[in-house]
């Protein structure tokens, strides 16, 4: 049994929680969140600022921050021998990370997996097994109907915007549409807020609509999907084709997904690995007693 | 680079004959067969009755032979550090098959990966991964429409009949109809092999037609395909909903899983292995080098 504790506690770091409190073999030891206040929904689990204020010291923490943040917070864990897992997402980023968490990881004789929600994450380990299994093709991934967490956060950057809610939309074959939904500030020049988001990074690349709304929260679903195609080539013979989908509530999957990686780390030698670096069977408290997998 | 042998070649090791021949990482450098003789298609790659009579040793051997010969040229292998891999699809003794491999591996050094074909292989990985996401729940597993070769070789057994192919089609979650095929011998009672068939316990259970043909090249088709999908809660949320499909040349698919196992015996411990226990990226030559992977 492996003593678990969540940093940080939005949407995610929730379901995380409740992911390692069903979970058979992990224990939900503690939560790190600035406020150090605990949760009613888990009595008696201790709450702290910082690992090191924990009542008892965690095998393993789940970092539940936002992606910028998560390095910060694994490399001195592991350095402590404190096994991480992050659902750090930016993909051009994620092998960097890695290369510098192994570092920490080796250091402290933990282990870290790095970038284990759905993408990055499991929708990798997926992509993964499909190249192996067509070596030539190609492979497309549609996300949504459903919120990003990234683009909504750079609308709410733009001044003059009181909150928003930027909805990924597939167009088929790994293009995506935006619908941007705005609450303005009062008096805000929504020409040039359509105009700051039309021409933000995050958006210049996509078709993208912008609606004013005035509240969020009648917009607002933790439901999302994806959609990922690979036609390719086994072993010399074309017209292979594969498909997965999914829809799924965004937080309880990652959570879910955080937890069970959490639980491969302790399976892993020292150093820092990626979701698809994982065997499916280490995601599982133990594979060879559930029929109908293998 | 390393070099590895097939063993038999039937549809099966001629797929992974290919699929060895195109990998960046694999040299083909023999065939074992009981004539011992070489195919036109690959030029210079020699051929024997024994592994021990190839010109060369080769540093894996993937057994392309019925699943009930597997172990028995498994396990020999193994004691003298050559790695396998087979494609051994009875579900129900695939634990078994691995705890023996196991001891010849650990014996010889060596590594064996068990079940490596597209079910179990491929389907028992995503069947664990979905299980990881959503730990509660049912998966359903639908096969075809394709050819099964397990039970069209049981009607081939059944005296009077001189040649069967038996197709599976999914009846949905999980249920299966059957379609056979079956060109009489001269002479045989048609309403006798109905029967034999319909007793047959490979057939006992399905809802099974019987149909008389001339000739079965008529009929045959190696495509074949499966939908597997998962219904599950994750986090303690309900209505997560998984789903993959695949529409596949059997033995190209099988002779291509069969052969990115190889690649992920050399990077395992000795010892035996169970599809779902390796990673996904151990499957690939050098997947941190494949962009939109990760």
């Amino acid at each position: 049994m492996k003593n678990i504790a969540i940093l940080g506690l939005g949407n995610v770091g929730l379901a995380a929680a409740r992911a390692v409190q069903k979970a058979p073999d992990m224990r939900l030891c503690g939560f790190i969140r600035r406020s150090g206040e605990g949760l009613s929904e888990f009595p008696g689990v201790s709450a702290a600022a910082s690992v090191f204020e924990l009542s008892e010291k965690p095998d393993g923490v789940i970092i539940c921050a936002p992606s910028r943040l998560a390095e910060s917070f694994a490399a001195p864990l592991l350095e402590q021998g404190i096994f991480t897992v992050d659902g750090f997402d930016i993909h051009g980023e994620i092998f960097g990370l890695k290369k510098r968490l192994d570092v920490s990881a080796n250091k402290g004789g933990a282990a870290a997996i790095v970038g284990a929600g759905w993408d990055p994450g499991l929708d990798s380990a997926i992509r993964a097994l499909l190249l192996a299994a067509a070596p030539e093709g190609v492979t497309y991934t549609d996300f949504g109907p459903g919120m990003s967490m990234g683009h909504s956060a750079a609308v709410r950057a733009i001044p003059g915007v009181k909150d928003a809610v930027s909805m990924t939309l597939p167009a088929g074959f790994g293009a995506h549409r935006r619908e941007v939904y705005i609450v303005p500030e009062s008096g805000a020049d929504k020409k040039a807020l359509e105009h700051a988001v039309l021409s933000d990074p995050y958006f210049e690349h996509d078709e993208t609509a912008v609606r004013f709304i005035e509240n969020t929260d009648s917009v607002k679903n933790t439901g999302h999907g994806v959609s990922l195609r690979r036609f390719g080539v086994s072993a010399g013979t074309g017209n292979e084709n594969f498909s997965f989908e999914m829809r799924i509530d965004n937080p309880s999957l990652t959570g879910q997904l955080l937890a069970a990686a959490m639980r491969a780390a302790f399976r892993k030698a020292p150093g820092a690995y990626l979701f698809p670096e994982i065997a499916p069977a280490e995601l599982l408290p133990d594979f060879e007693r559930v029929s109908g997998v293998v």
